[in-house]
């Protein structure tokens, strides 16, 4: 089992997982090879204490070197669920199933527009995981929205166990045996399981629908953390309301800088290893 | 009168300041050139994000010149005390009184050593500034205890106006009208005031005893601040419990950390900005 692992390759969750890595514990950085896009966004960071001026992309590259030489290497993919498992955690990848001790969430806050009624359905026949779900769509009518690589192999797959598969997509692509629907999704709608999905010119019923994005509103990824104000409560020590459940960088909450990014994950950093050092 | 006022100019002390400056407030920075002690004799940081193995001497000098593009001098000096007085503060330092709209207290931690009964009798007849107290002692004798510069000026100054002036010190030094004491100061006794010094080797009577160090314990040296276990407490925003005063780096607790530092000077510097635009 990893020590702790690391959801999140920003500032907060570099500077975490090189803090967990000092101290000698078994993690795994979970994130993508350009680190932060807003990051390599950024301009000219003023307040980067002993670097004025320092451009976005320079200080990815540093912090990828900072990463090379302490021998962190990142896992690319995309985590759909954390589950509090006890005295560990189970993450769910889009590939697997990892369990590790303690978790840091370091994800940031992105603009995720969610489709209205997705939320109210979300475990009643709305899925962010096809693979996961599939067998339960055996010779159903199901829907996958999305417009990332991961969709298409959603759909594919899903298309190999369903009745009908239906691809809302704004791509042009052909999928065998998968109906290709170039709209906009607008409402999931059902009674006590969703069953129709409005698009902007057509309407579509399904037995299940998923949906596929690069991030997930942090509500949906964690079950029973708390939240406040879409920002994932945390004390002095970044411990969440979940023993052993770490957060830090934006997603706990304004000022959106750098600088408090990594203050936030070194704490986050030292007290998961302790944390874990414990149990 | 000034906006923002810092105190310290350790790694959090310069990450605020920088804030500060962005935000367009007017501030000043107290401190001294070397920036920190701490940071100097530090070898190789491992875990400033993006800057592997940077020495602590590289990082003071690369903050110097942070310091020096953005304008910021830095005033050598020594606060006595912080005073709230409403709206604002009163900074008394070794030479004068400064005003400031918001303080914020970044001094790092400093293993201080008092002597016995001197916070007993701390403004009965100790205190930390001969300067500052002199005309009560015209025609008394008076005893400074220090071994740096500052207590040296502080005796000649008070031998002009005291009866008999005695200077205990571990140096070597010749002050006409002052009579030197190479011993090692272990209690200060009175009854309402102080009145007797007892040393090592000797013991010595007077009405006013001084003591001059480098830094005070940060309980002497904002009266009605919240200190707990030798540490400011500060809630998410750094504010301490007197508003308008805000604390960041080791003062307020462990990890003892270069970017945990970094992280509250920011956000001391960013809302200490805010509170200042408000009032």
């Amino acid at each position: 089992m990893i020590d702790i692992a690391i959801i999140g390759s920003g500032v907060a969750g570099c500077e975490a997982a090189i803090n967990c890595k000092i101290r000698n514990k078994n993690i795994l950085l979970i994130g993508n090879d350009d680190l932060s896009e807003k990051l390599i966004k950024a301009p000219n960071i003023k307040n980067y204490l002993g670097f004025p001026d320092i451009s976005g992309v320079e200080l990815r590259n540093n912090i990828k070197n900072h990463l090379k030489q302490m021998e962190i290497p990142i896992k690319n993919t995309i985590v759909k669920s954390v589950y509090a498992m006890g005295d560990y955690f189970t993450i769910q990848t889009k590939e697997e199933m990892i369990d590790a001790r303690a978790v840091i969430i370091a994800t940031g806050l992105s603009n995720i527009t969610t489709i209205k009624g997705e939320e109210e359905f979300l475990g009643r026949g709305v899925g962010y995981c096809a693979t996961c779900d599939a067998p339960l769509y055996k010779n159903k009518d199901v829907v996958v929205i999305g417009d990332n690589e991961e969709a298409i192999h959603e759909a594919r797959y899903i298309s190999e166990i369903a009745k009908n598969t239906y691809f809302v997509t704004k791509n042009q692509v052909s999928i065998p045996n998968v109906k290709i629907i170039n709209d906009t999704p607008i409402e999931i709608k059902g009674l006590t399981k969703a069953n129709t999905l409005i698009m902007k010119n057509s309407t579509i019923t399904a037995d299940g629908f998923f949906i596929l994005r690069n991030s997930y509103k942090i509500d949906n990824l964690v079950p029973g953390l708390e939240i406040e104000n879409n920002h994932i409560v945390v004390d002095k020590n970044m411990q969440t309301n979940l023993e052993g459940l770490f957060a830090c960088g934006d997603i706990t909450g304004a000022p959106y800088q750098y600088m408090k990014a990594c203050g936030e994950g070194l704490i986050a950093g030292l007290k998961a290893s302790e944390y874990v050092s414990k149990i």
